[in-house]
């Protein structure tokens, strides 16, 4: 899916909803657990009753592979269920040096390799460009970095500042002031450079960041540093965040924006009416959203 | 496995050697692609020929993913034929938010779960403490987590210098401040914050670094701040790194390395003299090793 296209499905369903397909057997409504892939059965039913709402779908992976094979069997139908016009994304945090990450490209874009193809990806950028680009040698199909996230560990590496001189002086025998690529000179967060260098790499057609709701008021840094990028805001809901203060700061003229909802809605009600709780509360969050797209001016 | 067990089996073997087991279809033996589970026949042999020399073996789990479902049934058939003395590691490079993390876990530590039970798993330090610990809570298992990567994009973000001040004057209405844990009074790399940060998480016993063999001088300051840590060392070999600049600045007086090797050995040869190259390849590892052992006096 291009970003035009993905503008255009925002538009016309009035929602920038992204629901979080993260099926856990030990919270499953009971009933289901019977079927011969209660996984799948569970997000089959999940994706009929979100569908009108939501512009794009995100499967955790680790709660598939936790299951080991038969999970990745229930992930590959789920991905085949989605409907064509819902951008998908594997929740992945993948990364790896360059012929790896090659090969996790290969395990979620390419499906005669795999079986599975989303349009996009979430990589985690410790490693750097080399470990970043072989995902997007992948036409059409999208990179989501992760920037700021939503959780506590985000304090322990991502808010530190970083310093504009370039290496300790009794490091340069050790050949690193060679190995810098870019001469710094400004002072910023660690997070702040991922999304400034990652620039150099891809442009706001193929690559997007995550940036947790539990961090709104920084969005406003963000922007400044990416203007025009996607963001996608996981932590919404069962973690807390403000929807109004993610718009308040993250939203751009195209929207930007994709809201991740899982556990609020796939686990709105562990009974027999599970669907119907989940629609409920996925159409709320959809009316919520279309009022900010209305503010904005963008619909 | 715990630390005594695995310098137990360093002494016992001669040898500090880890394969990396990375089947790739497009570079297996020609030979074996008839057999129904080519990528497991191979290891296998593999298997056969370097058990004399090696301590360890690492699946690197994109491999195995880029096959989809029957990938992760290959792996599974590998972990199963691995020798119970030697030490695994499921190369994932994993990390998300804590629930997540603990599924993480699960597919690689819980062979109830998955089917599969690794000794270790690499981690990525992105998401900071509570994407980390987690895994920590699965007991004698071990985290093996990036610090300093052998590949050119380490040079992005890891070997950036942070600085001392906690935050920007302009963000301190942003809360963050307050976030921060511990007060930074250092002048540190961001691969070196990791590296002092992390001990707070898990001991000597359970925790584990990636330092690339590409980068072995570095190996001295990584020393400084983690005596006492296991080592996983990817690079020699293909990657170029040397095997002696790694001893001579990074072990300890436990040994305190896995010296990772993978295309030099599983690929020595293409033919179907494939098994015999690789025990060489190995063979000539391990005798580099016992004598880089006995210089030490550790055997």
């Amino acid at each position: 899916m291009t970003r035009n296209q993905l503008i255009e499905q925002i538009k016309r369903k009035k929602s920038f909803l992204c629901v979080g397909l993260d099926p856990d057997l030990k919270k499953l409504p009971k009933h289901l657990l019977k079927e011969p892939d209660a996984i799948f059965e569970f997000n089959k039913r999940l994706i009929d009753a979100t569908a009108p709402y939501a512009v794009a779908y995100k499967p955790n992976i680790a709660f598939y592979e936790a299951l080991g094979p038969r999970g990745w069997n229930s992930l590959q139908r789920t991905l085949a269920y989605i409907p064509k016009d819902c951008f998908t994304i594997a929740d992945a945090k993948r990364g790896d040096i360059g012929n790896t990450s090659s090969l996790y490209a290969q395990a979620f874009f390419d499906k005669n390799s795999s079986g599975m193809s989303f349009d996009s990806i979430t990589v985690a950028p410790y490693m750097g460009r080399d470990s970043v680009m072989p995902f997007l040698e992948f036409k059409d199909k999208w990179v989501i970095l992760l920037a700021l996230t939503s959780n506590e560990g985000s304090a322990d590496f991502q808010t530190h500042l970083l310093n504009p001189q370039l290496s300790r002086n009794d490091d340069d025998e050790l050949g690193l002031a060679n190995s810098q690529i870019v001469v710094e000179n400004q002072n910023e967060y660690v997070f702040e450079r991922v999304l400034r260098v990652s620039q150099e790499w891809g442009g706001a057609d193929r690559l997007m960041y995550v940036v947790g709701a539990t961090k709104a008021p920084m969005l406003k840094q963000v922007r400044k540093i990416a203007p025009d990028h996607f963001l996608l805001i996981p932590g919404v809901g069962a973690q807390g965040g403000s929807m109004e203060e993610v718009c308040k700061y993250g939203m751009n003229k195209d929207c930007g924006l994709l809201v991740n909802a899982a556990r609020s809605i796939i686990y709105a009600s562990s009974g027999t009416d599970f669907e119907q709780k989940a629609a409920e509360e996925a159409q709320r969050m959809q009316q919520e959203m279309e009022a900010q797209l209305k503010a904005f001016g963008i619909i």
